[in-house]
Order: C-alpha cells, then structure tokens, then sequence
C-alpha cells in the first residue's frame, strides 16, 4: 500500500521512499515500536492458530488437516506479510526477517506450475478456479500478493517474492483484458496493486490490466449476498458515471483508491472528477466525526446521507485504513490540503481506535458510542483488520512529506528526520499533544527553493516564525503555508498550531447526534468513558454546553500518558421519568445539576475494564 | 387466538364469545369489511401461488413438483383458516366456507396415519421429524393448527378441523412430557395453542403439556441462528426467573402470551409475577410510541433499554400481534387498564400499520420514519404477518368487552351490538375520530351490577353522564369507572373523551429521539408524509415546539377519510451547513421559518406514491 509514482500525468506531489522519513519519537513511533515488538510476532501467533498458515501448506503439499476459514484466508497473511516488510524497510530486525522469509519459501513451494496461487481453489476445489468472481476473491488475494510483494522488494531489494507475484499476475493478464474474460473482482483490490506493480517493474501491461478491471465495473451484474444487491460489489454504476459513495464501504473505498491510482497513471479527468464527487459526498454526508465510515453493519455498507448513528455504527477498521489510502492518494493528484486533513482526521481517531494500546487485540468495529459490550478481540474468523492495521501503522511516517521537483511539501507532523532531494529535514514537536512544531534545514543544496506546511482545518490563527522572526502573513486554515527562499544549513521555522479544546456540532439532519456536542482537541476526537467519571454519573445523562469550560491536563498516569480534557458540563436528573417511556410534552429541560465531566482520546477508549463511552453528549443547559 | 376461559383460578374478567360482539359500523367495521372481501381471497392466491398449498398436495400425495419455502410454510395456511374462521363466526359466508372446508379436506388428507401432519417434514425430510426442536418450528405449526381448529370449531360446530388438530396434539402428548422426550420449540406458540385445546375440549393433559414446554425452557441451551444466542429462543433463563424481554420479539411475547395463559388456568403468582415484570420492562425502556417492539433487524429483536431508533426500527407486524395477544391476557388476568391502554396503543398505530388500505399489501417491519424507501407487500417469502393481521383483524371487536359474574366492562371503543349476560348493550360513538361515546342498556335482568367504563390513560377530565344527569365524581384516566345500579332497558351512558390534538416528548435516554415531538390524539399516533406538506419543505427540516398550535380537521378525501392535524410549526433553513457535516458548536438555532404542516394518522402512512414520513419532528425555535 506505500505508493511510489511513476512520472505520470496526473501526479502533483510525490511520496517519499519509506526509509526517507524516520519517526524519532512521540505517537507514531510508540505506536511503531508495539507494532514492531508485539503485534507482528502476534499476528504470526494468530495466523498459525487459525490456519492461514496451514491453507498454504496444504496447498504446497506440506500441512495435514483440512482448509480452514473463508476463501479469502491467505489474503490475511499477505497483509501481514506486507506490514512486516515495510517495519525491514525501515531498519534490520532479524526475527521479522526470518518469519517473512519462511513465508516466501512456503508461497514458492505452493504456487502452481502455472502461476496461480490460492490455498482455498488448490486445496479445496481445484477444478473451480475464476468461476464465481463475484464472491471468492481470487483476486482480491492476488492484489494482497502483489502489494505485500512490492513492500518486501523496496525494503529488501531481494526478488523472490516480487517473482512469485509478478508470476500470478501475468497467468492473470494472460487470462483477462480485452479479447480474452471478462469481470471483475466481487471485491476491489487488485485495481490498486496492479497500477503499483506497474510503478515497480515499469511494465505497462499491469496498468493496462488495473483499467480493464476499472472499466468492466458498472454493469450491474453481480449479485451481493442477500438483499444487497450489485452496489454491494461496486457493480451498480460505471465508475466514471458514479455520484454517490455506496454499498460495501471497505470495497468502495478501495475501488476509489485504484481509481485514483489509475488517474495518477494516465491523468484522465473523468476518473478525478468522479472521485471528487464521491469524496463530496463520503465527507459532506457519511461520515463520521472520528473519519470512520460505513453506517450499517448490514452489508458492512455507508447509509443513506445523514444516517450516522453512534452506537449501531459499523466503521470498520479496514474502511478507516482505505479512507486513508484513498485520501492519500487524492491528494498527490490535487495537492489540496482538504485530503491531508480527511486523512489526519482519521488516522487520529477512526483508525487509531482500531488496536489496544498494548497491540495484540483490535476491533474490527469502530463504534462512537458503547454501553460496555464493545471489546477488542485478539483476532477474528474474518480478520481482515488486524494484520491491515499492522501494515498501516508501518506506513504513518510515509504520511508526514512529499516532494515535487519545485519543493517539498510537509502534511503531518510528527518528531521525524526526513530526508528529500532538496534537503534534509528535522522536525520536532510533540504532536498531537501540543501544537509547537519547530522544522530544521539540516542540509540543503542552496538554491531556492518553496517549503509548504499545512496548517490544518481545525486551527484557527496559526503563527509562524522563519529563523525566529514572524512571517508577515495570516495564514489560511486548511492550507499550506508556502515559505519559498535560497535555505541554508540551520535555518529553522517554528509553526503554532493552537490547539484549545473545542466543542463540535453536528449538521441539523443528523438525526442521532440532534441537539449533541462533542469534544476536540488539534487532530483528536475525545469521548466520554464511564471509568473517568465520578461514580454516580451515569454517562447517558451527562450533558455539555456551547459555552462549558473546557481544561486539557496531561495526565501520564492515564492511558499510557495522555491529554485529558475537563468539562464543566452537567448531569440531568431522570427521576421524573421512572417507569415511563413517554410523556407530555415540556417546555422545560429535565432539572440538572453541575458537574465535572472528563474526557479522553477517542482512540484510547476500550483500554481499561469494559464500560459506557460516548463521543457526543446531549446540550444540557 | 381467541380466548375462551375456563372456570380458572388466575382470571379476572372473562372474554365474551365472538359473536357476542359485533361491530355495526366505524373505523374497525371498514378494516372488517376490507379484511372479509379483499383480504381473505388475496390470502388464498397468495397461499396457492407462494406454493403452501400445493406442499400440502404433496404431502397428500396429490400435488406436483417440490416442495417450496420454509420449514414453517404450513403455519400461514394455518393463521389464514384462523382468520377465515373468525369471519364465519361473525355470519355465513359462502365463498370463504367453500376456500375452509377446501383446506380442511386437505389438511385431512395430508395427516399422517399416526397424526403428524407437517408438509415440510412429511414431503422433504420423512426420516427428520423432531430432530430440530431449537429451528425445525413443527411445535410452532402444531400450535397455529391447533388456533386454527379451535377457532372453526367455535365458529361452525363442526369437527373435522378440531379432530386433525386433536390427533396430532395427543401424538405430540404422547411424546413428549415428563418421562418422556424432553425439549421446547424454538418459536414459542404451542404453550398458547395447548391451553386453548384444554378450554375447548377439557382434556387436562393439554395444559399439562404447555405446562412443561414452558417448564422445559431456560437451561441456555438453544443456540440461535448465527450469533443470536439462547435468549432468541427464548432459552436463556427460566421463565418465572426472568427480568427483561429480550432476544426475537415474536418469540419473546408469544411465551408470554403462553405463560399468561397457564397463569389464567393455574393462578400460580410466580408467573404472573414475571410477566408483570417483564410487561414494565418492555414499555418503559424498549416500546416504540406507536406501541411497536422489537428495535433491531439483526435477531428481529428486542434492544437494550432506550435502543429505539426511528428509521431503523423493526417493529414486526407479528410481535405487534403478540403484544396485544399478551396484553389482553394480562387484562384478563389483572383486570388493570394499563394494559388496555397498552393493547389500545397498539392496535390503532404499530399493528394497524401493518396492512394498507385496500386490505391486499402488508408491512413486515413498521418504522417510525421512511426516506420512502418502505412500501407495503402483496406477499413475503416469510409471510408470517399477512394472515396474522387478517386474523386479528376479525377479532378486533372481542376486545371491546369482557364480563364477569359480578358485571361488565368496556375496553375499547367503537359502535357496537354486545351481549353478555348481564345485558344487550349498543353502543354508539365515532370513535377513535370523535372521543363522545354513547352506551345505551337495550335489555338487562333488573338486578343491579356495576358497569365499568375504561378512561383511557391519554384522556384528561372525562365527563361520564347517566341518562342525562352528570356523574358527580372525578374520573381517574388509566382506570375503569364504575356505576354500579339497578340498569333498565333504555338507560343510557354518555361518556366523552376529550381528545384535543397533544404533542409528546421521549424519555431523555432515548438517543435518537433527543429533542423530538410527536403528535397525538386521542388513541391515534400521528405522523408527516411529504405528500401532505408544501413542495418547498423538506421533512427532515420541519420543527414542531411544545407551543406549537395544533388544530383537527376531518377530510373525508384524504385516505378515505381520517382527521388530519394542522401544526403551525417551522422549518429549518440548513443552507449554512451546505457541504459541512460537522462546526464549531454554536449557541444560537439554525435560522427558521415559519411553516404549516400537516399530519395525518400513522397507521394510514404509506397509502400514496412513496415518500419520506416521520412520526417525531426535531424541536423548533
């Protein structure tokens, strides 16, 4: 899922190499080094237990027993294998190397003479292969292959796997494209690994291949299960002609990242433009305030505009990760900071939400309300969030710089080195705690040369000081900051971000968030946990006001070590109502009384003994 | 369904038989009329062309082809010879007793020589009877034979339905019981069905058995359908130790309707303990306005407390059934009004819903808003609820009244011909449109008995005169008045019920009801369609207030007639929001304007071109 651009015709800003960027400290590289330590030995655990590793022995003549779990089994390794390659992309670790190349040795020894590769058709049902691909997946787990593939040749340089994948995708050009089968995957993916694969090997068969995929979409043919219908695949309208994001979020979304790979590719303006309306439409109506997406769990699917309820909210894991693909995406074809921030907002707190701090249980529904019955598993029958979860983690810091020929360009903010063509960069800060972020011109090449900093949507009056003397310009939320001159060694800029607590409200058709508030604070979304509150505070009755008092403290006794925020918001009495559902009604609010409410990060709720959250609170008086 | 007491320790008030009450003209007369001529004979085509019946040819070695639809194909046979049935004791019928003793001589026919009778099992899977208790439903199809036979038998005399249904009860006798097989159905039905057979024909052995069905339940040993769980069967706990409905909202309120039943005949406290328990349970935390239970599609279930989302709403039309079945036996049993009042709340609104206008197209879920994507039916591949309204509707004017030695109540309302022991009463009213009611004794045996009158609990200051002079006595809403005296032909009872359109507000833990209104009057629940508003309002937008005047208007050419509400309320300009879903939490409303809207009652939603509908409006300035 790193993407790195060919010099193409609809490319405004590029990634960099993943080891260009290295986190030194702060979130992301706490957040990395879990990933690192405990999760990916974990999942490795988890995939033995379950069987994905046992499919694939199967399938190379080596396991005993019988194919366990969903056709799309390897997929999971695949990813996991992916997650691991990007942590070797960014530093030598001898243990991850063993567990991937064991892997590599096993795929070798079960792909088929031919190329194809799948545990699920070779062990289960051989003579079945490509006959139902509105539902088995084949290759949905090709692209999987082939992305994990492409991490591990750009952080390895070896080939192995890069073969093993570029044999399966050419058995699949051979037997797709124009003039030879027609269809598409029931479930998008390899649209998006095939314009990479493209990228990494300049071959332009790939890309060729990701278009028809694209192109054959629309037709309204595949059937979903059940009552779903064919917008469950993303089969009900040409992806050129669509105006509304719809049906299976997780499928719908990677579809739009492959759509958008294929514009970065070939720079056609149908392809952006649909992709604009959609992203409209995705952030304008279905949205939720954490970046989660995906209303319904009937159908894992985006509702109808405005239906976001809180507690019966699907937003599964997988949705956040390719809400990020796709924003990113979007961005290096546009350039427009809106796509940073979409993507900040998730990575924050829709996704972020979806592992334990402790990194070995995850949830595959990301829920904005709970009454204690919402955990995270250690995995899951269908585990397509953790091991997406591990690869994404690995990726965070690819999020932070672009370059261009005419500059760089700075989104994220994290501690990092970072290093471009035009510079080496440091920056230090700690973000997303504090909004003080200070930039150093380590070396540069003395020309001049325009440095872009976003300034985030949410941040109102940002300063900022070149070499410690104010820049002479208001700067504009939800944009960049562009600083062009001839940089020298030891320059540095230092950028305000304010960051107080604020209270956010919903659009008035938000019929389950009427007349409620929610808590933010820079990038984060806070919630509500029952364990924070004083104990005769039933969390459904504490209300908050446009005008409560709001109080970040820093807690390191909390979460790990997090920023907490006090309300001085209220408790309504319910009393009144015992044994009653309905009643007459009152001009006049129930009666309340003062109290201390505190907040947390969204993303670190569900950490502690299981309880009540809640992310918006009713207006009180 | 109907219910005829015997002498039996637990009863308060005994029902009257069907033809006893009859229903001279009005809003349920219609209902009937539509019910006996469009209703009955649709069901029949449906039945024929759904394949219910040629499975019944099958299984008498008559039919041709397979079998088709589910295992519990036979019981909608079953529910529409109940409501056949009920029509004919209302007055011959020609054309429907042809389509009944049609049916019953294939029902004949197709009975195994040993008294089984169950097409699916006999025609698909001869060798599997009574190995699927938990899923296979044969209890659940017994048990509506059973109702089915009673009913004809009531209604004709004869006795060829009630023998199937007797053979086959003494072949389920026979197996099971204590030191016989043990086990319940996973859809409760025949616990109800059995305590019935014993009123009919005095065998104790029926009860006993609906004894032990319902002994037998609790031990947590069901498994539901997917991640459903015991509680969808019913199985989790024992009954007399349960504390809440939960799990499929069908099955919870048919055992209760059972378990009430075996209280009616064994007085045991224990049972009605429970039931009372589990009665405030479901209407003060898990009852929609319309009297609609069952919050979610997933299970068909029962939510947790204050779960009771608008759009999403399941509200089966079955589990509205079942909360009047289980109501009117509480009411039995208690001789409270509450449950009248529950029982009239549902009947006018969640279970009237069910059916459209023309009798011949049938809601299975009935939510409390529509983007107008929700439209009645012809038919259902699972069409339990067609002909469960149709034989509710024939009953609807046994709820009138019951009797007891010592006198005679009235429950609900509408003009009417009774005749209980105690006296020949008409009533006359316009009821539910107008809330004046006028009793009038025709005949009576001189002696004096206490007539009681219920005040329904949404009525406020109802004034009570007798033959012209006012009762010199407050009465109580949610409770009976009571004039006891020496009654003479001629005397007569004016009571009015004033019903002055109100406006409702929801307990404040209701999430998605925060800050909404609802419209009612008198037992109606009313509702918005856009077809009644002005083209330029968007009903999402529209605003009522506490103080929002409201004024009745009869139109007889609106649906066929109903008293619609005209509410001078507001409508929200949303504008400002264009493409924001989220900002800055503000003090002030979003601007609006003033608006005339229209409600029309709910039950009657639905009968035009499709359109948005909702039953709550946000608040307005």
């Amino acid at each position: 899922m790193h993407v790195s651009l060919s010099p193409s015709a609809g490319v405004r800003w590029r990634p960099l190499p993943i080891p260009n960027i290295r986190l030194t400290r702060g979130l992301w590289a706490e957040r990395q080094a879990v990933n690192r330590a405990v999760s990916l030995p974990h999942g490795r655990r988890m995939l033995e237990e379950w069987g994905n590793f046992n499919n694939l022995r199967l399938a190379a003549g080596q396991g005993s027993g019988e194919f366990r779990g969903y056709v799309f089994q390897d997929s999971d390794i695949y990813k996991w294998l992916e997650a691991a390659s990007i942590e070797l992309a960014q530093g030598h670790d001898p243990p991850i190397e063993a567990m991937v190349d064991e892997t590599i040795s096993l795929l070798a020894a079960a792909q088929a003479p031919d190329g194809y590769l799948n545990s699920h058709f070779q062990v289960v049902k051989p003579e079945a292969r490509w006959t139902d691909l509105d539902h088995a997946h084949e290759l949905y787990c090709a692209g999987h292959l082939i992305e994990a593939a492409i991490a591990h040749h750009r952080a390895t340089g070896q080939t192995a796997l890069l073969n093993i994948a570029r044999r399966f995708a050419d058995h699949i050009e051979a037997l797709f494209g124009p003039g030879k089968r027609a269809g598409a995957c029931g479930h998008p993916e390899i649209e998006l690994a095939l314009v990479e694969l493209y990228r990494e090997t300049n071959d332009p068969r790939y890309v060729r291949l990701a278009q028809f995929f694209i192109n054959e979409r629309g037709q309204n043919k595949m059937r979903g299960y059940g009552s779903f219908g064919a917008a469950y695949h993303q089969d009900r309208v040409p992806v050129r002609q669509a105006t509304i994001v719809e049906g299976h979020a997780v499928r719908q979304l990677y579809l739009n990242a492959g759509v958008t790979d294929l514009y970065l590719e070939t720079g056609e303006p149908a392809l952006l433009n649909a992709m604009v309306r959609l992203w409209h439409d995705m952030t304008a109506r279905k949205q939720y305030l954490t970046g989660g997406v995906g209303s319904r769990a009937h159908g894992e699917a985006f509702g109808e505009p405005y239906e976001l309820p809180s507690r019966a909210a699907y937003c599964e894991t997988c949705a956040a990760i390719a809400s990020m693909m796709w924003n990113w995406r979007l961005l290096l074809a546009t350039g427009e900071a809106c796509f940073a921030d979409a993507l900040e907002r998730v990575l924050y707190n829709g996704f972020l939400s979806g592992v334990a701090l402790d990194g070995q249980r995850f949830f595959y529904e990301n829920p904005l309300q709970s009454e204690g019955d919402h955990e995270r598993q250690a995995w899951y029958a269908c585990a397509c969030c953790p091991p997406n979860v591990m690869r994404q983690i690995g990726l965070v810091g690819n999020y932070l710089a672009t370059e261009e020929a005419g500059g760089v360009q700075v989104h994220q903010y994290s501690a990092a080195q970072i290093e471009t063509e035009h510079a080496q960069l440091a920056i230090e800060t700690n973000y997303p705690w504090d909004g003080e972020v200070t930039l150093t011109i380590e070396a540069t090449h003395g020309a001049p040369w325009p440095l872009s900093l976003r300034v985030p949507g949410w941040c109102e009056g940002a300063p900022l000081q070149v070499n410690d003397e104010a820049i002479d310009q208001v700067l504009t939320s939800g944009a960049y900051a562009v600083v062009e001159r001839a940089w020298r060694a030891g320059d540095h800029l230092r950028l305000t971000l304010p960051m107080p607590p604020r209270l956010t409200e919903p659009h008035p058709r938000v019929d389950p968030l009427r007349d409620c508030l929610a808590i933010e604070r820079g990038p984060l979304v806070y919630c509500m946990e029952a364990a924070d509150q004083a104990a005769d505070i039933h969390l459904a009755d504490a209300r908050l006001s446009p005008n409560t008092p709001l109080r970040a403290h820093w807690r390191a006794d909390v979460l790990g070590g997090v920023m907490t925020i006090e309300a001085q918001g209220q408790v309504a009495d319910v009393r009144p109502w015992a044994d009653r559902l309905y009643g007459p009604a009152n001009s006049s609010r129930s009666p309340q009384r003062e109290a201390t409410l505190t907040a947390i990060p969204y993303f670190a709720w569900a950490n502690r003994a299981p309880g009540p959250m809640r992310v918006w609170l009713p207006r009180g008086g």
